[in-house]
């Protein structure tokens, strides 16, 4: 927590991202778009979603895990579902296409669903559900990992995280941005309790043994929101973003004797409002809704925040004033080869 | 928990049921099917959704608020969206006239999505979803309702309690069915602890004045899982399946005057397997998620149990062997007209 920080500007922080991954081969426009789902994390005070992942990626690149000059590629397209076969790809890449296909469907059809395969980590799943958010539709975002997480019930990881992002645009309002996984605590979360030397609350998490433990430094494995309502829902995330590809991410990690892979699949749902209701009634009576919930009394001092608010409050400021950045990790990126 | 309970056929009970909503106007065919959904909640073990509800949906007539005769009306159907305007009708008819709709859409389009609006209290969601997922579906049902559960920061009920179904098809083994709210506890767990004379846990939920209570008789307003998580996720279920119609509920109950008129909005999605991967390799798939989960090790010595199991089981027990049914409501329920 007392680490030093420094404050990057916004473009130089892009600029400098997008150059790491251009020198590894990654075309202008993909690089540029990973680094832009980096920085909107940072930017938006979720660092363990932003630059600090750049190292990690070097290394997906470096063992093969992620092929940067690799294109996602449309399998199908029927109807209003499709998918991507995204080869390895960023998975910011992958998102990002199967953002615009999802959007095209839904404008023919009201509604369209497209799975992107094989892809890499996807950065922050709000990030695409926001982009569809500002083309005025409803944005989904649910992403399948390996095992991160116990089921309920299980002493081992069992599940992803569930990441899921949904964006509901809101007219003259900021889009409401739910951003969330389906873990009791982010694993960012417990690493900065740990470095506080801090423990953490019963529930938390595992041990690498499968037991219990309040001990930030120890902990492992996520505990499920919910017990089996977290857990059931990264279980049906898997069926959906994965099993549905044919590409299975839980099994293989779970039975699998081989050396893991990193591999990601996601589902991109765009629902398009025009198709049930004009647009600005929609947004009316969105913003009657924030204006409902947000003037409530409140409990305690805090104030009540539609979802994505207080990112949506820092982004703008970051965006301008700079990006903090842990002063280490961008002395560490400044070296990078680019 | 002392409360004496009874044993009731599946048939008998059915058979009461449909008999009582056709004494009040309802057609056979949606007598049956309230029945059904009813039946189905308490022999699977969840009485809260169950044949408890007969009195207050005999309320809900008298007052108007459901309209016994009323039929779901196809407002539009365009691509693969769909609205049904409900009028008021059973919540159980109309849900599953929108997982029929969304079923077609799906078989047409790969992906569905129906939304059910000014319909009544839905039952267990968890049916519906089922339905769509014996017919080789994927089902997911979200519901809205009136604010029952309090907004991240709020001193008052804000959202509704966010009901989520989704049930996928595993081939030879039962379907996966998870059937959740977005809130810690449900109500009827708070009501047995109040029935036993003990507390609830802290974080729980509200009393009457919007203050946290640990006094199970004076809860009265529930709280979300994870905070800004289960509320965000109320919040967006009301955008889904309310703004998208035009038909919010949250806004005229938190600043309107007027009686508040009971309702519930919600929204059927279908995805065909078969337009993604053949049936049967998704199929198999499952299966092995399935196995390979159940055979973690366990934490304690609970099973670990896949999504809907319990209840399944309990099911094809109970539809042998009677219902467990409260003594009391079953004396009151054998007294109604029918």
């Amino acid at each position: 927590m007392s680490e030093t920080m420094t404050k990057v500007d916004a473009q130089s922080l892009s600029a400098l991202t997008s150059a790491v991954f251009k020198k590894r081969g990654m075309n202008r426009e993909d690089a540029e778009r990973v680094a832009d789902v980096l920085v909107w994390a940072d930017a938006g005070g979720h660092p363990s979603h932003g630059v600090a992942r750049i190292p990690r990626y070097l290394e997906f690149i470096d063992r093969g895990d992620l092929d940067p000059t690799a294109s996602p590629g449309l399998a199908f397209e029927t109807g209003a579902v499709a998918r991507l076969d995204c080869n390895r790809c960023a998975g910011a890449v992958a998102l990002a296409k199967a953002g615009e296909i999802a959007d095209q469907m839904a404008a023919a059809s009201g509604i369209g669903l497209c799975l992107a395969s094989e892809t890499t980590h996807i950065g922050a799943a709000g990030y695409f559900a926001e982009k569809l958010g500002h083309r005025g539709k409803i944005g989904i975002v649910l992403a399948a990992s390996g095992p991160l997480m116990a089921y309920q019930g299980t002493a081992a990881a069992a599940v992803s995280t569930a990441p899921l992002a949904i964006c509901v645009p809101a007219g003259s309002k900021a889009p409401l941005l739910l951003d969330m996984a389906c873990s009791i605590a982010a694993l960012g979360k417990i690493r900065q309790l740990a470095a506080a030397d801090s423990p953490i609350p019963a529930g938390w998490a595992l041990n690498s043994s499968g037991q219990p433990t309040t001990d930030a430094r120890e902990a492992k494995i996520q505990m499920p929101l919910g017990g089996a309502k977290g857990s059931g829902l990264a279980l049906m995330f898997e069926c959906i973003a994965s099993l549905l590809a044919g590409v299975p991410l839980l099994v293989p990690a779970l039975i699998g004797g081989s050396r893991k892979r990193h591999s990601q699949n996601a589902a991109v749902i765009a629902l398009d409002i025009e198709a049930f209701i004009p647009a600005q009634t929609f947004a009316d009576q969105a913003a009657e809704l924030v204006d409902a919930i947000s003037q409530l009394p409140k409990i305690g001092e805090s104030d009540i925040l539609m979802p994505g608010e207080r990112s949506q409050a820092l982004r703008r400021h970051t965006m301008k004033d700079g990006i903090p950045i842990r002063k280490s990790l961008w002395d560490k990126l400044q070296a990078l080869p680019r």
